[in-house]
């Protein structure tokens, strides 16, 4: 029987289980512009609606990868290892992580996002610093992992388009949020890197895509699975996004209290993630025996120096200015700063700090952008002085903008204060770090 | 709050109720290329699989009714009633039924469509009628009426345009057989004829998109609930359409079927129903108290030749050859005829006819198309000569067939013998008519 794609949308909107074949078809089809974007979005919307199970939603991962380029990095030495989180506010983590991972040896090909919404993209914090440059061809990104063992590019148009086409007509359908989606789109593109296995940062709160633990826990199981089904080990760990990670948000903020991470300092909850990752990619990466001995060698090439070592390594090799890193102090302010302070009503401790809300207000003082095609600032920004459990004393520093559009800042001031939320008693410490989420057979559990 | 797109399908996938507002800014947006038709599209698909309520439904045809011109009739003498068919095979209803009312004092405008798929349309059937003219404008449209009490044309670009776009989208996206669609795209056309009172026949069974009982009367129910909602007195019957409706099939054939019926003679079927109807439309446009005295009154204009001699007016009117009409004996065989017999086998009585086999072999004679630009041959079709209930002697007539694909006609005739089903004893009589469904008080009920 012929394939036809009026079949597929009567199936799938009466709620059947569409075979591989159709899947394929159908992908194959909307890359090549034989299905319309029309009856793609009424695919879409029926698929949302009705759901797809397990193995439509591998199919349909393996669909987009292979609508392009599938790197092949097995001619080079080593178990090649990535890491990828679902997105939230002030998560530069994978700019300490990746050379952290990279100095214990474990190659890290990294293809990173950018920002949209209230959510940060590694991409911008990159570009945050002078000449670096995101934009690599394949055989400059094999080189350059080659030869550092590290390297952190952009998508580029060979990588899984139909993902990109599918991205697009998503986000102007009202089909966004939906797991099989999320996740096929986040792993067609991870797995056409050339990795062995991967780490995944599941997002879960009010600062993040996936609300609750079960549905965090849904998304990264599936996303897990899929790496499995690809035989590609894949760990998952579900974090607290309810409140912005560390203290910075906005692109040079975070590359420079990155920059303290890897100098040694331990900020806030940062550190705390970083080493998790870092010792399950250093597992997954064959250096480490077990997740702890992973976490005592992560901390050595902080602790050494070589872990900041080789983030100016390949930030010279990708061709940043390193002089701003090596000296941060000299460079900080790209934006003028504004201190906000703890108002007189809330003395006591910091309850909380909406990282919605937060990241929001960061998009509006230049930070990020609403649309795809804005440019971002890479100064500005916010950066929170007090974080949850910490003291507040009334007229002290709570947090600092940094923005150019000094006609808002009086808004902008107002809507950080209100992000927070202080009480008389030290607060109940909410851990930041959820569940862990293993597949069925593949990594070894712990 | 503004009204957007992504608002709108977001709550349709979820399964909300959208308010008027919602709707109407919906079809306004559609229609005038603000909302594109891959978000259309996805609209179609939540709506389908969701659901719309009776106050959605009537909402979405009043948007639809008023993306065009809606025509007044007003200062024109009579209450107008017009007939609507949901299609099926060897339904020329229309040609018999128009007329006689037309002749009994009841204007009648109406405005057909063109047969697709296996169901035929009456601007096909009319313009087998060589020189019938049914593209008139709307001024044209009016005098006709006027003069002759009755005027048979096809939808002009001005009425209900949304319905226009709306439907070439169902037909490529799997979003066709929704009550709701299904019901406004009927409705938002007929309201703007210009109509007080309409008449459904609602086609039920293989040969038809219902397929079921349930299934017609809830699309009859929903059609006379819009009809009512509008102020306009809405009757509608569910009847068999599990088998071809009289002896002919094909353009041409159910011209000179329907003017063997306006003659006196009372073929199968066709008058059973072409009476019941104009009774409905006689009690309607307030010339009949009772649906009896209708009856009576339509058999009367049969039998003096007030109806036949109506018919030949308006196709005069509209510049059709009345000669053929005249003499149809003259100019019946349009395409050369193959005799198909009883297998011997199958001696008995013929049990059944599939509707759905019969339509779709008369569009492989030519008669019908299978997509909208596709021309129709007017002479092509396939007549049948024995009915369920009719004795078949082995070696008798069971149907011809009217083609000029010479190289198909064992193909075709073998279809045709198969669509047939014979047992030895005297089938069961099966009714025509299912169902009478009025609504909630418009109507005087029977």
């Amino acid at each position: 029987m012929t394939i036809n794609i009026i079949d597929i949308l009567t199936a799938k909107r009466d709620g059947e289980t569409l075979s591989t074949e159709a899947i394929q078809w159908l992908v194959d089809a909307y890359t090549h512009g034989h299905v319309t974007d029309y009856q793609m979005s009424a695919f879409l919307m029926a698929a949302f609606i009705r759901g797809m199970n397990d193995a439509e939603t591998q199919t349909l991962t393996r669909a987009m990868l292979y609508s392009g380029e599938v790197l092949d990095l097995s001619d080079l030495p080593g178990i090649k290892v990535d890491k990828h989180s679902t997105g939230g506010v002030g998560d530069k983590i994978s700019l300490p992580l990746a050379p952290i991972v990279a100095a214990c040896g474990v190659p890290v090909p990294m293809i990173s996002g950018r920002g949209l919404g209230h959510s940060g993209g590694t991409l911008d914090k990159l570009e945050a610093i002078p000449g670096f440059n995101v934009n690599l061809s394949i055989p400059e990104y094999r080189r350059q992992l080659q030869q550092n063992g590290l390297v952190l590019i952009g998508q580029t148009p060979e990588i899984a388009p139909a993902d990109r086409k599918l991205y697009a007509l998503r986000d102007v359908t009202g089909t966004v949020p939906f797991i099989p989606f999320i996740a096929s789109s986040i792993m067609s593109k991870k797995l056409a890197e050339g990795i062995d296995a991967l780490v995944l940062d599941v997002k879960c709160g009010r600062g993040a895509f996936m609300q609750t633990v079960p549905e965090a826990e849904k998304l990264a199981q599936t996303l897990v699975e899929i790496g499995e089904a690809f035989g590609k080990p894949t760990v998952g760990w579900i974090t607290n996004m309810n409140v912005p990670l560390g203290q910075a948000v906005g692109n040079w903020l975070e590359v420079e209290e990155s920059v303290r991470c890897l100098k040694g300092e331990e900020v806030s909850e940062v550190m705390e993630l970083t080493y998790t990752l870092a010792s399950e990619m250093l597992c997954l990466g064959g250096v480490a025996e077990t997740p702890e001995k992973g976490m005592v060698m992560a901390r050595e090439v902080v602790e050494n120096g070589k872990a900041f070592e080789k983030f100016l390594q390949i930030v010279q090799s990708q061709g940043g200015d390193i002089g701003v890193l090596e000296n941060t102090a000299s460079y900080t302010q790209l934006a003028p700063a504004y201190e906000i302070f703890v108002p007189d009503a809330s003395e006591g401790y910091v309850h909380d700090i909406d990282a919605l809300v937060v990241g929001k207000t960061a998009v509006l003082t230049g930070a990020g952008r609403m649309r795809k095609e804005d440019p971002v600032d890479p100064g500005a920004g916010i950066f929170l002085h007090l974080k949850p459990g910490d003291e507040a004393k009334a007229g002290s520093r709570l947090a600092t903008l940094y923005t150019q559009k000094a006609s808002d800042v009086e808004a902008l001031k107002q809507a950080v204060v209100a992000a927070f939320q202080f009480g008389e008693d030290k607060p109940e410490y909410k851990p930041l770090l959820m569940k862990r989420v293993t597949g069925k057979g593949i990594v070894r559990g712990s």
